[in-house]
């Protein structure tokens, strides 16, 4: 029977269709490569012209701006198209980080390299919330054609913008209510249930924890916490950081070995530099998507997402030892 | 400049980036032939027996229940998973509509088979409608795999449920702000500024209008309106079913001519049965989602699109002469 979850958090609805559902092994992926190659990549040196001006840059890591920006930061007033419709300047900053190693892949990351990267990360984003323009800071990486990504040397992007994200704020104002209602963050709450009752629970450390998402909108969608009330990212410690890359090494080697290196996007989803003590409510997290299933006319016209693998079978997939 | 442009109706933003976007003619299709063949067709007489039930058959088209269905007609209770984990059973109904011709491309399809299309849609909605169960009932069309769709052979959905999905709540919603505001149906200020100032009107005919929608999720993105006020799809009369056959098929004849058929979305919103009277603010309509630009972190992490194409200049591109 297919059932409607709903994720507590957002109240958003999907639906887990376990007779439409695939089994976790039908969504391994054939062995393929990435075809690009570091001769005609726009990131490798010393081919990168367009991308010289180097924002930050450490031994394996480094930043650009994006050379087609979707933020800029100009502050003129654009010209607005009248009452029906609402047009402003796209106003921010649009910047990509660069892993230097054209081959690499997050499966294969040392733990050194994931310390610089969540570390340049950190930066990037104490540096933008310090602007007054600037609502919000999204970190995305995106892996692969079917995830959006253009290029295929590894890279991830930061959008700071003057409007804050739909899905976060959807975020907020859930973890808001929560709060208000409960006395707690729903985020932690969600974490104990989820250690206590193991089914979605994929991995965990000293200071995170990872497990598939309950109402997840993609298959094997996999949410990164820390275990500790948190609600910013950019406060993470070192040693936060050294378990942050350990526990992530492990679910990209996982998604690697067990589905073959799929498509997949991840997001930071971190409290903005606002008013109101977000704070309290809400908790960071990392969720990573990956990109198996393609999204129909249900999802793009209703909204609403039908999940083809149900999040259970696939945190034992995930987490079973590797074939 | 890339600019913020806001959807006056659901309020959401999607910044237009001309830098980044491609120009139109970048998003032709190479030429491909649709792989699957009749013989291994579920949807093909006799092989179909997977869908023996139909629910309804007229010359050209047939509608069976999906044989894996998101929502089902059972009402027992599903037992539920706890405060943190709210779940039901997802009642409803998931239906296919069948041409019954394997090859047919929409933008090849003759008026009588556009009429006896939307004929069984409304029928199908209609009959939804009286079923106290259902909050809403949505059609939709995946063609190619793009966009969704695992069987080649040309087919719609509907998908009666009884949860309203969000895309169209928010629509519902602001309209009706609007309407309280303005005392007018916002979609019927969008129909006469769209047709006064033609720059992203694709076509009209007496009854409908198409144009490319301002704030675009998508490149090629376009809506389809009654000229007149009508909340309703199923009302239609037979007149205006045949002049809504004749402006789509132009535009789905555009679409292939111009792009090569591309995969697509479309999917019709429609005021649902409910109290309040959205008759009043709620204008039915039909929008099509070219799929041309995958989807990223920003989109799925952000829950905002970022358009690769101005829908002025698509709208440019739809209607010139073909080549």
């Amino acid at each position: 029977m297919p059932n409607l979850r709903q994720n507590i958090i957002t109240g958003e609805w999907v639906v887990i269709a376990p007779e439409r559902a695939k089994r976790p092994e039908d969504f391994v992926q054939e062995e393929t490569s990435r075809s690009d190659t570091e001769k005609n990549c726009p990131f490798c040196v010393p081919n990168g012209a367009a991308y010289k001006t180097r924002i930050e840059e450490i031994e394996d890591v480094y930043v650009v701006p994006n050379q087609f920006p979707a933020f800029v930061p100009e502050d003129a007033i654009y010209e607005q198209g009248g009452a029906l419709y609402p047009a402003y300047k796209s106003l921010g900053y649009h910047e990509v980080v660069i892993l230097k190693d054209h081959k690499i892949n997050l499966s294969d990351l040392s733990k050194s390299i994931w310390d610089e990267l969540l570390f340049i990360y950190q930066k990037r984003l104490k540096h933008h919330f310090t602007n007054p323009a600037v609502e919000y800071s999204l970190i995305i990486h995106n892996h692969g054609e079917n995830a959006g990504a253009s290029i295929v040397h590894p890279h991830s992007q930061i959008l700071a913008t003057s409007v804050m994200p739909t899905y976060v704020e959807k975020e907020l104002l859930g973890s808001k209510t929560y709060f208000e209602k409960n006395k707690r963050c729903v985020f932690c709450d969600l974490i104990s249930a989820e250690i206590e009752n193991k089914e979605r629970l994929v991995f965990e450390n000293e200071d995170f924890v990872a497990f598939c998402a309950y109402a997840a909108r993609f298959p094997f969608e996999t949410w990164v916490l820390p275990k500790k009330h948190q609600s910013d990212f950019t406060m993470i410690s070192k040693s936060e950081r050294f378990n942050l890359g350990e526990i992530l090494g492990r679910i990209f080697k996982a998604l690697d070995q067990k589905i073959h290196d799929p498509d997949y996007n991840f997001y930071i989803h971190t409290a903005p530099p606002r008013e109101g003590s977000p704070d309290q409510y809400y908790h960071w997290h990392l969720e990573i998507s990956p990109r198996l299933a393609k999204l129909g006319g249900f999802e793009l016209g209703g909204g609403d997402f039908i999940g083809v693998v149900s999040p259970e079978k696939a945190a034992f997939f995930l987490k079973s030892e590797p074939n």
